[in-house]
């Protein structure tokens, strides 16, 4: 019938609950359906299909998500909560990298748990984004302050992927003649953590890098490397927990021209001397203890600074402060105009989607607890440690055995047992804490925030167990106790770092780390910044290629449970068993809709999943004895991550020509350059439906001409929300795609991230998807891992998990057409105003289509940006902004908008088409008009003396809407220029503030 | 030591941990402290303090709420955590007024979790309330419309304290002489809910009222009582599940001149006939169902509707919509001068704090929902109660024995069994599911949203056990699907209710409730309302009397947990040792502070506090035989509450005066009207400090004057965090006092309630606190009621304890400290400014003082209003205004404001106090000016044709902090005449809107 046509439900039994989810996700009700479809004259949603999607890819068969209709929400909640008890919650001192940590409350409420934070996007409009951009000045500034190096962004994918970036960058910043040397080496110090130094293998291979892993602090051996180095990377502190004086080291990587990287932890950094005070050039580290879960390995915030004259090599978002129309400080992402092309093929990093939402809480931490709050903590950690060393010795273990550590230990203490395999296991079996097993003959501890007097109690209990010699008593209590008496420490007189390796230096000095120390004025930052920011609470973010879509509460409630957000990472697999149950659900769900065979989870975002598929072609073909395949076809069309990706994977980019007029793949030149390159020929990427919004017929043919010429197919499935359940990468004939989950699966963008980007193969590249170091995962064959954790981050996949379940097959499908009806619902009403880019043989787009404005400049000066600042006067954040066109806005309005919120938008830009219009017929000044001007913000309207050719009521409010609901911009049209000629990316100084 | 003194924390140990709450919860730091300290010529804190609190009273003795200390915020959850695990979470079928409902995920995280929403406080400056006024409107409609009444008030606090409403208005509707007359009687259908006709009990009493509890369907009952007859309550459906026609019995009342109310289920009215169509003058109850869970009772807001004709008659908050300075619709409380003043000693109710929060999250509900789905929702629990009917039938079973019920029944099924004590009990035993002895015979069990078909199987199989006659096999499942054939109940042709009890008119048709129904707009609907309103998260709310101090995310997290959520008040003692742990704590602590030996959680509010203190006084006198002690000593400057909770426990009230010079209470009017009523003298109620704001120096010979004259002093402990830890009621010599848990202890105000109103007695009193009809609770000789659930709103409860278990004794008191020391800090900085209105001997005020602007008015035409307007427009809520003291600004700024915060808010007040210098000058017009204009919204500005003797600039920005800082109130001044004379009180047409 057309009712379930348009709803996408079945007709239901009385015994079904009501609280069913489809129709609260889907935005449109089955009446706004009818209508719109009967706006574009169609009978039905599947007739309208059928004028969208091309025959030759429409799949047959039917999507397996179980169940059919979708769990109800109250059925989920009940489903993962079973889920979720599979999950032991042992206590951990594993450490390496991840620790336990408290997250104020305060802040978990109130940005992690609030949609106002979580739904927003990346801040690429900075008027109606000053509250997060403020946030991760915040968080750049915790890392410039710690590390005491010159700059800092806005947060990395994690700590291994970092260190990727590290290696390139120090590479990037070599004499191009050393760039280019056959044996050019990068020294890596064993005592990083295992997963740093897997991750630098995948990344290391696509540059031709050889990894040299070994004691940096021989450092003749390090000389021995002469013009061959790279650059060298330690970790501060070890990963065994010790701390090295690396001066000397550094002096001499300088003067063989090499860049010092240090792999280090912003916690130990408030009483430990700084890496950049001792020579290092680049530092790095997991930001995660700074208030976030570990949540079985992430997302969590890596940081990454360096000093001043390598900042234009460094890689990611970078959050700077520039000025405004009216001379304000205003923030804004800087040196964007690399981070849009993301350097393409010459690209050395592909970063894109980061850890915003986590840096930001990792800020507010920093925020809320100030200096001598971290301080606090950071000396209780490394007190503890040290009561739980003596304690340690007291029982005849030896402590630190074989570290040489000058510098002594900050929270880590590594003690040598017989068998240390044996020993961690029984320890956890029996006391249920688990330890680290170091090395063969090695444990270590890890210290943390959440350490109770308890906690130490027991380890101490665990650890007699294997004592050489028990003390007189077993008190534990009293012994640690009399140890703190014995060392003299107390909460006035906490442990020491030994001299010279103490900190000295202040840091965390701005007023914004010293002034939110109560829970209410907290409260009140975090609201404050948040009020300046739009969002999806606000109103739709018709980003092209972002699918802002509805990020659901109860697809969220999960992710702050602690049975998901506590296990540590490397915790014995069978104390995540809850974690097993989603993930392999999640990959077979995923598995179905891609039409795959297999799907990893492990990479962070979608850039990252590119990175993957395409280094498992390269493995692929390399196991096949086909090493030198290395051609990337890559339409000019797509997202600068793809040729990105496919340079760091070591590929060369060949372009392919795309149909001005239809945008489709120009095939002609598609087979010239396939056959072309046949016997190097590794693989072509399109994005499917295309970048410019349009399924192109042809696709089918040209992953047959891919194939035919020994290539394989990878499929950029940023778009993957216009097929679901319609057609599939699998079966259109891909070989890899990547999903991005924080775009069709309903992982929040968080304001920049995270993100999650699994990739789905078919079976022949199955035996390659990535492994991991330390927790067993991957194909037969694995790639090295590309991301610190097995699973990447594992705890947001909940998120996804839940919106499958609770949309099942159906759902999922019905959801698709809906995406593809509201789009061409708008392109329809738009294209009496403005000319739409490109549109099938039908005139119909995908769930996107861009707006060509191109021509507006000659008729009026108005150039697409005027449009999109001129649409936050309306309360909208602009569509995608000159990609993949210049000059054009692209607009994705996903299935989660009803009619309502589509024909507000669509009113918005053709009142704004009127106002040109107005330039056009000389009625407004051509520089002194509502576009030019826009934003207009409340300051500049009230400033008096107003002598502009249009009220300001006109500026305010050009729609009867804007009276009763109004979004106002903080600051007025940020100017770029300024801010990248004089970069400053740290707190906004208090004196320029007033 | 000094450090010490100022901070509240003693050293600590390294193994303590660093989470502590104690500096979250209080605003200023040890140096903030020093700094108020210098500025008011202190040398420490205790020195301050003597300062302050009269000598005689301040206590020798330390609290003894331990840990001392307090839990840290970790600690603290994990204690709650445990307590939590406690409850057993089974499945309750009781109905009784309290069912399962299902909140929808989006409702709970943005509005019950969302502290924009939680903190802030009754809407008395409607220009910075315009979104829970909207929102409390919808709940006016919802109730309206599905009543059929012509208006409804924004929430009373349970059903029980409704149907107590609802018979002292019938009364107040009777013409005077029968109002007096000695035998007059109010008619209960004996089908009511026990609990309410328990809690009708404790209010017939004072205002002389018979009860009689009959067969309200035997209309020659009701006729018998003629002239005496006040009204008639009945109860639809009826507690029994039963639906009868009222039609009659309305006529035969009306014709006898009295009132017919009915107490009833919104969720039932969707598909029955509503009240207002069968003849009904009131229509109240329970809106739990919608969205709120049960909370072992509570909080939820009941509704209360009535005909238009009574409407200046009803009690509690009501919303209406007037217009602003610009003509626009604006909404605001309405009838505003008859709730400030309460009717004081001729009240017939004393409602003040109402359930603002939770009427808000069932309105939220409806919305959600809309006029569709909510009757689908009742349509499925219809159904589903009538198979179950048939099941229970086809065992053999009679079912709804007994109830002649011609319309059937709507969720509730009466089932006759032998013994029902005793199939309850087993069925709880073996299934883990709380059935309902409605009798001795009779077992009912009430469906809800929240069934499922397992639940049914469940229940099926627990009765089976009890049969008659097994059904041919045990097959649940299939049973229930074969009756639902049988009976042809299907999604779309669900379970009728007979004719003439079908409702037939429609409801809830206005766009709010038609418009919302995607989760993303309903979100962004909660948000837009949320952007509208002043709260705790934007800035200090001063309200003198109302202690707006901070309500921690951590005391907040785990009223949400099911293990506290979703109890039944009425689930057996066994199934809530969760609860029973945590009450008995929070009882024993607050004893301790108090000064008291026995403590009753029962009250829903201060107000209700001082009816149950009063009650308690009225029966220790009646034990005693000296009934005729009924005067009630009130100082003149009390709150209107205070009177009327007198008046209604039948007390004659008399004035006491006070010294206008100091405020403090004329000992020489108390001695002499305590003697000549020496032999009438029941209490004195006092509030201390006193409403004025200081701790008066005589209040201890006050309680001896009164004790020697047999009489019981009342404390009202609204001003309760001045005392904590310095002082106590106990101590001073009260014999009995209220606390208002939502002031003192940390439960937020939630826009105007929930509250909870707890009292402590001295032994000699705690034979008589409240018990319940249901659940044993309360003293020996308890009196009745004074709620609907045994522990009142028990699941806000863990706020409180959770704050005092944080705080431990030091922090309370520190706090306490702290709270004086702001408030004189703040009156010494503007007493430069603004004439302090009392103070003591020493020149303090207590934990709040009030600005005398009465002076003002001469020089300058600007009264207190036209400050408290223009505060807005720096961003502040008002202070208390006109209260105690007409004409002036009241201003508590409560320990959790930090130095920035109070000297920001002093700053406003002395810009303002320039501001009229102005006038005062000539420089402003004495009309047209800043202050009377105020408060400017942003459309008011924006207007064009700016000639005010002001800029616009000066009217936004008149400080510099409101350029980075700034709350816009969205209407200009309300109209508060206009709203009065033309009282409207639903959703605004549409077409007003536009
Ligand atoms: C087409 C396309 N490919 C790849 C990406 C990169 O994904 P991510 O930002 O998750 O790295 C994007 C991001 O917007 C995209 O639009
Ligand atoms: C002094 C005083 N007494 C009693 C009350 C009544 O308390 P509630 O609003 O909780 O009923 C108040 C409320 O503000 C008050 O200030
Ligand atoms: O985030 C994007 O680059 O689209």
């Amino acid at each position: 019938s057309s009712g379930d046509s348009t709803s996408g439900t079945q007709s239901s039994s009385i015994f079904d609950p009501l609280d069913t989810f489809q129709r609260r996700h889907v935005g449109p009700s089955p009446a706004e359906t009818e209508k719109m479809l009967e706006y574009l004259k169609y009978d039905s949603l599947d007739t309208f299909v059928r004028d969208v999607v091309p025959a030759n890819i429409l799949s047959a068969r039917d999507l397996k998500v179980s169940p059919t209709n979708g769990l109800s929400e109250t059925e989920l909640l009940e489903r993962i909560g079973k889920i979720a008890a599979e999950n032991k919650s042992a206590r951990s001192y594993i450490g390496c990298g991840y620790t336990g940590t408290k997250t104020p409350t305060v802040i978990a409420r109130n940005i992690l748990e609030c949609p106002e934070w979580y739904t927003s996007y990346t801040p690429y409009q900075p008027e109606i984004s000053q509250g997060r951009l403020e946030s991760l000045v915040n968080f750049q500034t915790v890392v410039t302050d710690l590390t005491g190096l010159a700059i800092a962004n806005a947060s990395v994918l994690d700590e291994a992927t970092a260190a990727g970036e590290a290696m390139t960058m120090s590479l990037a910043s070599l004499p191009m003649a050393r760039q280019k040397r056959a044996n050019k080496t990068y020294f890596v110090d064993s005592n990083v953590h295992p997963q740093t130094i897997a991750g630098l293998e995948s990344r290391a291979e696509g540059f031709g890098i050889n990894l040299k892993i070994g004691n940096a602090l021989d450092i003749a051996s390090v000389k021995a490397l002469g013009d061959d180095l790279i650059g060298v990377l330690v970790q501060y502190p070890s990963t065994d927990g010790s701390i090295h004086n690396y001066t000397q080291l550094s002096e001499a990587v300088h003067e063989l021209g090499g860049t010092v990287s240090c792999a280090t932890d912003l916690l130990a950094l408030t009483m430990l001397k700084p890496p950049g005070e001792f020579g290092a050039d680049i530092a790095f580290g997991n930001a995660q203890r700074f208030g976030v879960p570990m949540g079985y390995g992430g997302p969590h915030a890596a940081f990454f600074a360096t000093a001043d004259k390598m900042k234009r090599k460094m890689p990611g978002r970078l959050i700077g402060v520039s000025k405004d129309r009216l001379g304000d400080p205003a923030y804004r992402l800087a040196l964007q105009t690399r981070e849009q092309h993301i350097r393409r093929e010459k690209a050395t990093s592909n970063i894109c989607t980061a850890q915003a939402l986590l840096a930001n809480m990792s800020a507010m931490y920093a925020v809320y607890h100030g200096p001598a709050g971290l301080k606090a903590i950071a000396e209780r950690v490394h007190s503890l440690a040290m009561i739980l060393a003596e304690g340690a010795r007291r029982m005849g273990f030896e402590v630190n055995a074989g570290t040489n550590a000058e510098g002594g230990f900050f929270d880590t203490v590594a003690i040598k047992v017989q068998d240390a395999k044996d020993v961690c296991a029984k320890i956890t079996e029996w006391y249920g804490i688990n330890l680290r097993v170091l090395d063969a003959q090695r444990v270590s501890i890890t210290m943390d925030e959440t350490v109770s007097m308890q906690d130490l109690e027991d380890i101490l209990a665990a650890l007699s167990a294997f004592a050489v010699q028990i003390p007189g008593r077993l008190k534990w209590k009293e012994m640690l106790v009399e140890i703190a008496e014995d060392l003299e420490i107390t909460s006035t007189t906490p442990a020491a770092i030994p001299e010279g390796f103490k900190r000295t230096s202040a840091y965390l000095q701005h007023p914004v780390f010293n002034k939110y120390h109560s829970e209410t004025e907290m409260l009140r930052y975090i609201h404050h910044l948040q009020s300046k920011d739009l969002s999806l609470a606000n109103s739709m973010i018709p980003l092209g290629s972002c699918t802002m879509k509805l990020n659901a509460t109860t697809e969220m409630l999960p992710i702050t449970w602690p049975e998901f957000s506590s296990l540590h990472p490397f915790v014995p697999l069978d104390q995540a068993k809850g974690y097993k149950i989603l993930i392999d659900e999640l990959e077979a769900d995923l598995a179905d809709v891609t039409g795959f065979d297999a799907v990893s989870l492990q990479p962070n975002s979608g850039a990252q999943g590119e990175f993957t598929g395409l280094r498992v072609i390269r493995a692929y073909f390399k196991a096949k004895g086909e090493d030198k395949r290395d051609i990337c076809l890559i339409p000019t069309s797509a997202h600068g991550t793809n040729p990105a990706s496919a340079s760091m994977c070591g590929m060369r980019v060949v372009g392919i020509k795309c149909d001005p007029k239809t945008g489709d793949l120009d095939m002609a030149d598609l087979k010239l350059k396939a056959e072309k390159y046949k016997d190097e020929l590794a693989a072509i990427m399109i994005t499917y439906p295309s970048t410019y919004g349009v399924f192109e017929p042809q696709v089918k043919e040209a992953c047959e001409v891919v194939h035919k010429f020994g290539g394989q197919v990878y499929m950029d499935g940023a778009n993957m929300n216009a097929q679901i359940g319609l057609c599939s990468p699998g079966e259109i004939g891909a070989d890899v795609c990547h999903l991005n989950l924080h775009k069709t699966f309903c992982i929040p963008h968080g304001g920049g991230g995270p993100g999650v980007g699994p990739i789905g193969v078919k079976s022949h590249l199955a035996d390659f998807l990535p492994g991991h170091p330390v927790v067993p995962t991957g194909g037969k064959h694995a790639i090295a891992p590309v991301s610190a954790a097995p699973w990447g981050s594992a705890s947001i996949l909940p998120i996804s998990w839940s919106y499958i379940k609770m949309m099942g097959a159906r759902g999922l499908t019905h959801a698709t057409k809906i995406t593809l009806l509201n789009a061409n619902y708008m392109a329809a009403r738009l294209s009496e105003h403005y000319p739409i880019l490109y549109t099938n043989a039908a005139g119909r787009c995908a769930h996107e289509f861009i707006l060509d404005t191109r021509g507006l400049k000659e008729t009026s000066g108005v150039e697409a940006i005027d449009i999109a600042k001129r649409l936050q006067d309306y309360g909208f954040h602009a569509p995608t902004m000159s990609w993949p066109v210049p000059n054009t806005l692209m607009i994705e309005p996903t299935e989660s908008e009803n009619k309502q919120e589509l024909d507000r938008f669509c009113d918005a830009l053709i009142s704004i088409r009127k106002e040109i219009k107005e330039i056009e017929d000389g009625k407004m000044e051509k520089e002194n008009n509502v576009l030019k001007n826009a934003p207009h913000t409340i300051k500049d309207l009230l400033r008096g003396g107003w002598n502009r050719s249009y009220s300001q009521e006109k500026a305010a409010y050009p729609l009867p809407y804007l009276r009763e609901r109004k979004f106002w911009p903080t600051v007025t049209r940020v100017n770029d220029t300024y801010g990248d000629t004089n970069l400053f990316c740290a707190c906004v100084p208090v004196e320029n503030l007033e």
